[in-house]
């Protein structure tokens, strides 16, 4: 769950965003009526960021209430009543975007992930995600890929070490690069490595580091590097996963799967809000 | 073109997103040289973004350089590079995966927008976005959609009114809601309404509005709508536009074709960051 | 109207500007009644800016109450009790200042205005503000002007195109700055141009423009540019406006009267908050 | 003078309430060259604000240069250049009207207080301003008074303590607020008292406070106060202070005179910005 | 006292701190109880920051309760309950270390602080501060001097004007810096001079300053200058001030002693939070 | 170390919090002179902060130079020159205490640290701190924890999973405790449990979490935790340790010793600024 003064602080910037000094429309109409509107699917799939949609119409009305609501991770068919928000018309027409842009989204993505889990359920390999997100907007949509059944790979640049190709072609190798690390770092900071040769992996096994990110191996490859690891090591395998493949990954027995994909390459759900009708006057 | 000033507040945000207090692998190497990094497509597409991705390594450094750059909207085949950077080594592996996110999701937008407006483009209709973008994000991804040779709708509540079902529906009518919003709105102010059968079409031709948003109408329908405005107003078609659908929208003559999908179900261009050579030692 | 949102923190930051750490008066005093405190006018005008002098108490004081209000826009005699303010004494004595110079400020504005708007209340022509506004409180003063009956134009650089002198000037004709922004600019904004003389305006008919801004033109030569325009574009007259000659310019049939110092030249208009009596101890 | 880091940091504000994310009509035009604006006189005055405009151009573009600056305070006449700008097209235009209204704000304030200044310039009496100011721009407009040749009064809540009329209505009396305020404020604090007649001025004489506000008081009424004060405290006249009587006020012998509308009441100094020429290309 | 919507804005960031996007264990645990949770002294002291404290727990639950609360400034045994909460388990786990942080630091101060204070109790010396205080926190800091007897010196650069050996090194003279200093600052502002010797002593007196610091002289020549200064000026000893000698140094009759110490060399108040027992359910 | 732009970021709130809207002494001494000035030690210890000295004077001056500058973590005694600083000398005046606050107070955590790392150096435990930091100040006194030679323990509540008393008293057990959050959180997090006796850590230990802190047990008991955990886990002794047995604690073979006091309790290194001489004019 993400904390509410956050969420708070940032919705409030994605209001301000669409809203400026003035919705031109909805503050000129003198609207002084409360409403009923409801939130509904227009397609099948997994539910997310109900809480933060409700945070929408909250900023702009404390009054506001939810008599109908269902819970995050929930899944869907067409036509279902998600949300139902009764409140001051102005609020609700100006929260209405915002409102559905979040809630697109991260359902959006909440079912892409839960399609790639699903595929794997049987097995012991989790899906992650990883730091290829939206700039600002990256703990919605990492709390998406938890509701659909993933899991999160480290957050940002600040809580996990993860040295990668780049930053060993800079320090000359593997062990150069873990040495420096490991004077500086944290003791409670995981260090992953990303490898592309059985030869690296070897190199990083011998440093005892946390996890190992085997990237963009064959099915092949992966199968030996379990081996080779024995279970002394987290194995994540990362690059091209797709749907088609990701059962065959899983398969090899890594202990992770992670892709961007299952947060840069997902479309919105489909939702629309309707206003239900007049729920009394002021 | 987005405001410099403006950019650089919202990369600042962005890069403290993903950095915090520290970069916990970068910011432990003590990497003091200077290195070239190239930034590399691996599918075809168009680029976008180019300019904000050398503010991203502006930032972290102000002396860096970009020995080559090709010019935003330029379409690109798979490994032609897009970037080269120069600097030091820290800031460049620091800003990589902020820029690529950038790029990445911009370049996706205009590659699909591109492909909407190919179809269309002996015809005078023209592509639209909508609303529906990331919160936060807006003003990136809209300049996406004009790199990818669309137009932007308008940007936010704040610079044109658009009277939407919903504001109908509490208004009671369209005459209603339009007689409102001209008593308090300024002058200057354009004012759309959307209608969603040939009689609120009339009943909105009657009153003088700027655009008229016809929408999920039926090509059939919207013939007819436009034979009915006769020129008189501008003609937005909305909803469940598709690559299939557009020219066959288009071919009705509307003059604007709305899509929040060229954004919102956009997936990211595929490209990468590579370590060129070092750039000479500091 | 303006959006709460966005008024409530502006004013936020309007108190801690004026308060900063501590109010060394009222935070002193260590008061703790609840008091009533009313807002008066002390010589007549249009009142402006009530339900943001509302907000500062509420702000400070999330239980005041007030039991007298008057609406925006009305017109008010010396001596009228416009707000009268029930809440905590320390509350009130810390926000006082802040309201009263929104309300001062607003009101002037409003009173202004109204006082050009008489004199041309039986034509067509109305009141416009310009950008000439005080940096950080633009949308307080232009929501005035329409309080005292004006209208506004565009808010800001991102709301609409504006082609003046020295954009011409830098591109070296009318003609070629309107065929660069319709490259670039979305085809929802609305284009004026500025024209000194009828040869400019000629051109810029040709153009097809959205609105023609004369300026500083001579009340003989507006006329011949109204007749000259035809009814085809939009006309807003502007420069060296005052209340002598805005008749005389409104005559001539240009659709709008552009005006800086209904703004910028206002002075406040004279209020005063007086402690009435306590409101019962706490 | 204002600290530089303050300035800019409220000058980056003032400049995205204008621009926004961007400015349609500049950054649609494409200017790639460098030019000279000069900003120029329309009547006579005095100027403040030139590092401020300059602030403004130079957070647009770092390069910029100024050829021509006169000195803030300078006693100017109509036509005269007070600053040259040369650089970017796009820059300098973009930034012309915050630049401006920060100029003509501050110069006409600048201009209104060196006329009450000027009128008492052979006697010890000071003009001092007061927190009756534009929200958000106080600091800028209490500078443009120190220009004009008066002196600042209190900055804020903060920095003095100040018991008006309300405050001693709440407490009771002038004694029972000072004794309270005492008991809690850093003896570095300055502590002025408000008083409306001379018992009031008694009681406040008996406390060794270290200003005395004499609140809307006839001249003679102050020139008996200034006979009981007998040099003792510091007074301080307020209240409908006019150009007109202001040589009176001054000759009872007070220390010093505060007038809200030197800065509440100033219209803005006619100044305009003109494009010179090209500076040659990029 | 310090100002409320002051301290609120700076908790939310203490909050933010700690918290980012979510606090991994609380926020994990799915906590729906309401809880009672007491902070008790675990050695004696005196308490400042409760309603510090009390801010912390509002914002993350605003309908929590405080049953129980000592006064600021209430001096303490050890094992004594400070503050009662009642309120949701998931807000009070999430507060506790920045309310803690804040109360623990800010009793620590008053304590040591009412350590100095009660050396010099029967004399009129009083016990300053100084701008030596952690960056970010001052006004904190500051207010708990006052809880422990102490009085605040200039909380700022902003507020008085102090003119340092640095400055007069660099004007050449004090009284080269008090003049420009008169020519440029607001009458209202108090200034205090810095001296080292007696002959700069008496240079200063002779320019008529509000307080004179005497910086690291020895108890012998703070009484010369006591002597010189006569009762016309106040007189602050300021630099290497201990416990020890603190009383010696007050009975020079110096009218104030600035120490940094009390703040920056003050530990903590040993304080901790213990669940009591559940309050209830939802 | 710390990534630039969020120490840039931080200082210029820092200087803010100082300066405000003005230095009134050195904004009144209209200097233009550049002048060379140097802290100098005036008692041992360990150097830490120069780099955001630096930054503070960058900030004010971006051309300021500094031709001296030890680095941080280096040991210094009395009367070292730690930083020379030549530029212009109001931003240096200016500056000063800010970049002193700053560096004494890191400083003095580092020297503290380093002796309670010194005691220990030949054994494999390791001094980590604690979240007892100075709210606003974190990041600053962490980083000086680790030039002291001592470890980071987790940053904030975002970084890791700390289980601590109140958290296992609100879910029951342990064993609840961490089954909850094993479901909710990334696997990529570290998870550490709080015990109070050894049956709680062999009810840790069953649940394979990566770290157990022992809280406030004997030297005793904590051998006796040593030796059920069999270097199994990772152990943190944690708990009134002091100077005087931080060795004893260390010898009972813990892996971590945690202590709130390195930081809370330090009290600032005794730095001060000195003009050296003018570096001449402008």
């Amino acid at each position: 769950m993400l904390d509410r003064l956050y969420v708070r602080k940032k919705i409030e910037r994605f209001l301000l965003e669409d809203i400026g000094y003035s919705d031109l429309t909805t503050d000129s109409l003198n609207l002084t009526e409360r409403i009923k509107a409801s939130i509904v699917t227009k397609e099948r799939g997994i539910i997310a960021g109900i809480n933060f949609a409700k945070e929408v119409f909250r900023i702009l009305d404390p009054d506001v209430k939810f008599p109908i609501s269902i819970e995050d991770g929930t899944s869907v068919e067409t036509d279902e009543t998600v949300l139902v928000i009764e409140g001051y018309a102005d609020s609700i027409l100006k929260g209405e975007r915002v409102a559905l842009n979040i809630l697109q989204r991260l359902s959006g993505i909440a079912t892409t992930t839960s399609r790639y889990v699903e595929k794997i359920k049987d097995l012991k390999t989790r899906i992650l995600d990883t730091r290829k997100t939206t700039p600002g907007f990256r703990a919605f949509e990492k709390y998406a890929v938890k509701l659909g059944g993933g899991s999160n790979h480290r957050f940002a640049l600040y809580d996990m070490v993860m040295i990668k190709d780049n930053h060993i072609a800079v320090c000359g190798s593997i062990t150069e690069a873990v040495n420096r690390i490991r004077k500086n770092v944290s003791p409670m900071v995981k260090i992953e490595v990303e490898v592309s040769d059985l030869n690296q992996l070897k190199e990083a096994l011998s440093l005892n580091v946390d996890i190992i990110m085997l990237d963009n191996m064959s099915v092949e490859m992966l199968k030996d590097a379990v081996k080779i690891a024995d279970g002394n090591v987290l194995l994540e395998a990362s690059g091209n996963i797709t749907i088609d493949n990701v059962r065959d990954v899983a398969l090899t027995g890594v202990d992770f799967i992670s892709s961007g994909s299952i947060i840069h390459s997902s479309r919105w759900l489909d939702l629309s809000m309707r206003i239900q009708n007049t729920a009394g006057g002021n």
